[in-house]
């Protein structure tokens, strides 16, 4: 079917969910309605990417809902393999990004990006689109998978959507469906600590300073525990000291069994210090 | 390009080369024409796939007389990308073919397969081509290029070609020129052993007793010492205990300085005991 796309001269865009489908999705659906003349999205919960001990079994799954907003949202193709589809016996290849992989997630997440790197360079190639969107929301397997569509010569263009926030603040995740009244109530303190490390950071302060500050405010706030919360440099994730590249805060954080993350964008600094 | 020609309905083959080509090369680019409309070939010595103690720098390289051998061959493409095209700063991501990659080979060349694994990944996705042609000659690296093919769902046919061999039964590989007088004409008893060996294999002999009886002769007949030389599972490379399956028996042997492989069928037998 996308054969028959391309030879027809039209442009076809990918958007790679696990499904439970909220607002945020249909936001980078509409996002690749705009870039290509077709839409394809996959809903695939990919068993690869998650630990021993995480959300596998309890990920929410609703498929019929998720093919009726998927139709709303001006999705032309909805691609929904099993995992025997996915790995068939003997699978054995994986991809690794490297020193991006490393830092943050991989620290509490060892392997979770290998299981989402293999997956997502099995999703460009099999869907033959010409451009691939991810959201900003999971800031670090965004930049790995940049960096592997480049590396690997995948001949896609993958394309940043900025994250979708309820009116409070908190980013949309499929994960918030897990938070207890209590909890969705302290949640949205997640962005709002982030907005004020950015502008504490843009004005002067140090990133150590910065950081500490974020952690005991987010621990007042009603957080159980802090997996991090690190100013990055933007590409390359490792630890931001030329503040004249743009940085990232990005931040992990629990509410009860809830893990939720989030990042804000660090602008460069002019005056450098 | 090759969109091009893929455009206008003809179907392109890729003769992935370290260079340096010989006969066994040119019967790739050959085999590949028959195969498809256009043949490229890419020339490129890959330095992640050499260990720091091997032969990278003093690896034969003749790219005008490649470029001659190939236009003969009718290759309608030369592919010679230089190493920083390839890897271009921060590149990160690798490839890995799991337990394919670990026996034989890894042993004695830890990480080359991870370096051809990336590379060959490379190729095939920059290439864009509908079929891409190995020699039979490196078979476990065959059998991971078939199986990341697989994996990764890279649009692509693989191909396996049989071995080349000079009229004395050695196979032809680039590093035969490293060989003095008195070593090429040690040489031929890697194949002619190997023969032996599937030969008393099929006439019922244990895998154990044939290994040791073929890494017996091939030290009496002047092989300075045997990396490894064992029957396995040909689709799996694991030990082979299930002599109804195809087999396959591979050899690693030093000739001096020189590292020579080579590899023999093991058909699989009907009275499996």
């Amino acid at each position: 079917m996308v054969a028959a796309w391309h030879r027809a001269g039209d442009t076809v865009a990918l958007v790679p969910t696990m499904g439970a489908l909220h607002r945020g999705h249909l936001t980078l659906v509409q996002h690749a309605c705009g870039l290509a003349r077709h839409v394809i999205a996959s809903v695939f919960v990919n068993p690869t990417q998650f630990g021993p001990n995480e959300d596998f079994s309890r990920y929410p799954r609703d498929e019929a809902g998720d093919a009726a907003k998927l139709v709303g949202a001006g999705c032309s193709l909805l691609y929904a393999p099993d995992a025997g589809e996915m790995y068939p016996p003997n699978f054995a290849t994986t991809v690794s990004a490297g020193a991006l992989a490393e830092p943050l997630e991989n620290q509490f997440r060892p392997g979770h990006f290998t299981g989402v790197a293999t997956v997502v360079t099995k999703l460009l190639l099999q869907s033959q689109a010409d451009i691939a969107c991810f959201g900003e929301k999971d800031y670090q397997q965004l930049q790995i998978i940049r960096r592997l569509a480049r590396d690997l010569d995948i001949p896609i263009r993958i394309e940043a959507v900025p994250t979708v926030r309820e009116p409070d603040g908190l980013a949309l995740s499929s994960r918030n469906s897990y938070l207890s009244d209590d909890e969705r109530r302290i949640a949205p303190a997640l962005h709002r600590v982030l907005t004020d490390v950015a502008a504490r950071f843009a004005a002067g302060a140090s990133t150590q300073d910065v950081a500490a500050w974020g952690a005991a405010e987010l621990l007042r706030a009603g957080f159980a525990k802090l997996d991090y919360l690190d100013l990055r440099d933007a590409e390359t994730l490792q630890p931001l000291v030329d503040r004249s590249r743009p940085g990232r805060a990005l931040v992990a954080a629990w509410l009860g069994k809830t893990r939720l993350i989030d990042n804000q964008a660090l602008p460069p600094t002019k005056n450098a210090g």
